[in-house]
């Protein structure tokens, strides 16, 4: 008897639980197995499967997608892998910039901050506009004050510091030397034999049907100028509508700016009726035709799940509520 | 003979010139008789008018829409009469800080400012950072040093002020103090009650077939922590784009963001085949409904113009080629 009413209410349990599924990506670019040492490979795919099954948890205990968005991109965010948060790339200064960007499906509501440089977790920082402010976009040190003043916590420039990126950093500035007048016309110089950009973003739909999405990045190695990229832009790198899909990107950022690529996934749903997928799809082709690169991640109101990219690689993976193991992949094959 | 020679070169002259079209707008808010008075009303109209005849006239020499949008929203910025370049409104810190955005319908390609505070003509400074960078979006002082590296030029703050703005910021202060407690969730303090969003913003069909958009602003009285507005942000404020049309929008700018507006106006014509005209009301209606205040104007590649607000007013005008005089309107009514 009692054994029946324990399967009755799991049963029951189990019957209560709406799908939910959730996706991420931790960059773009010249990834393949050539270019990726097996113990990093190994490291990565170990961070991909751990920010997944944070999420899956979070998720089937019934949490809002946006809530769950944030907290998985914090989990990437320190990570030293990834190119957001701890291990954020240099700037031209020689400083960690970053920018975050988190919007919520049901409301459109948004928050972003661009040029943060001691926000342990600027993704924080974005949620923390979106829910206390009037405004969306917040840049530079007031912006990181502002944070700060409400909550979000402080790292010192030491925590964010990881020696590879530093030493990447010396290397693309000793190329900027190298080529000084050829290339003083950008504003940031870029090494474009072996581009990666290690955005990290995160989307989700979820248990009630909401879907939210969140990115956040470090930028280019060597930025000058204040440069902001597609991350915090909503409608660019990050994009979230309760009636179409949720998206965050990686790439070119400025292409995914040009081009509007979040909100066109989405328009091209709502405004021609097409399919995540081919949503997705004609997007990826409009971004390639315009020579920007990278890819991006997105899931609709019924959890179908895109990865797609134009590179040899891009870090994702994702994880629905019907699976048992989440899946993790990192090149165009596999 | 000689007559009838001079009679045929002009004919020709006549049927070689391509249609063309451009509009402007000057900011919208609570703009109606009973607020705006008959001198600063004249003073307007006047404004608007030598704007729109500026753009005609190069638009009549053939000049591309890239360059008109610019120099228009130059002549725009340099009148003290609306909140972009001299005349902009001032921030928290009592600093004139601006933004900009400029975007070539031609090939998508953009370029934008954020908090820009010494450049005489901030539109000039996204012109800059379009075709002088990779990038699209720069921000803050370094944003501001490299466009006057490029040959931008500078301007001491004492230019950009003007005792009105000055006045109406120590007032919104005074404002902020008295409601301490009750308004401290937002970044900046807004006067709900005479809500002027004095953005200025140009679009143009020229004589080839091409669309430009150009949106400059001083963003809200007293703004903090570096709050980026709608105007540089490519799909918010401020698109183009050859295969529809190029929008230039003023209002409450977050819900510019979050609705992405500009660009809606544009993916609805793209993805759903919709005119200018009822992609530009669906796009209104959308931020109505978001409880978005402000408006847009647009013009699309067969010369049609929109100029849509749900506020009091807007400062608005327009000229085609086949028109001897500009329109130029202020109220809901006229």
């Amino acid at each position: 008897m009692k054994h029946s009413i324990t399967f009755l209410f799991l049963f029951i349990c189990f019957l209560g639980m709406a799908e939910y599924t959730i996706v991420i990506h931790g960059g773009a670019g010249t990834i393949s197995k050539k270019t990726v040492r097996t113990e990093t490979e190994l490291e990565i795919r170990t961070a991909l499967s751990d920010a997944l099954k944070l999420g899956d948890k979070l998720l089937a205990q019934g949490e809002l997608a946006i809530v769950v968005v944030e907290k998985v991109v914090m989990f990437l965010e320190d990570s030293p892998l990834f190119n957001a948060g701890k291990g954020a790339v240099f700037n031209h200064e020689g400083r960690q910039e970053m920018d975050a960007c988190i919007m919520d499906g049901r409301d459109l509501s948004s928050g972003a901050v661009a040029g943060v440089t001691n926000l342990k977790n600027p993704i924080v920082g974005a949620r923390l506009v979106k829910d206390s402010t009037r405004h969306v976009f917040l840049s530079g040190d007031r912006a990181q004050e502002f944070c700060l003043s409400k909550g979000a916590e402080y790292a010192d420039s030491s925590y964010f510091f990881v020696q590879r990126r530093w030493d990447y950093f010396q290397k693309v500035l000793e190329q900027e030397n190298n080529t000084k007048g050829k290339n003083d016309g950008g504003a940031a110089y870029m090494d474009e034999g072996s581009l990666k950009f290690g955005t990290v973003g995160c989307v989700v739909l979820d248990q009630s049907g909401n879907l939210a999405a969140a990115t956040s990045t470090g930028g280019l190695t060597n930025k000058k100028y204040g440069r902001i990229g597609d991350s915090p832009v909503v409608g660019a790198g990050t994009y979230a509508n309760n009636s179409s899909c949720a998206i965050s990107c990686t790439g070119t950022g400025e292409y995914f700016i040009r081009g509007t690529i979040a909100r066109d996934v989405s328009a091209l749903m709502e405004f021609k009726g097409l399919s995540l997928d081919k949503a997705g799809k004609e997007t990826l082709d409009k971004l390639t035709k315009m020579k920007g690169d990278g890819g991006f991640i997105g899931v609709d109101k019924k959890g179908n799940v895109i990865m797609l990219f134009n590179t040899e690689g891009m870090y994702r993976g994702y994880k629905k509520s019907s699976m048992d193991q989440p899946v993790v992949q990192l090149y165009q094959k596999e």
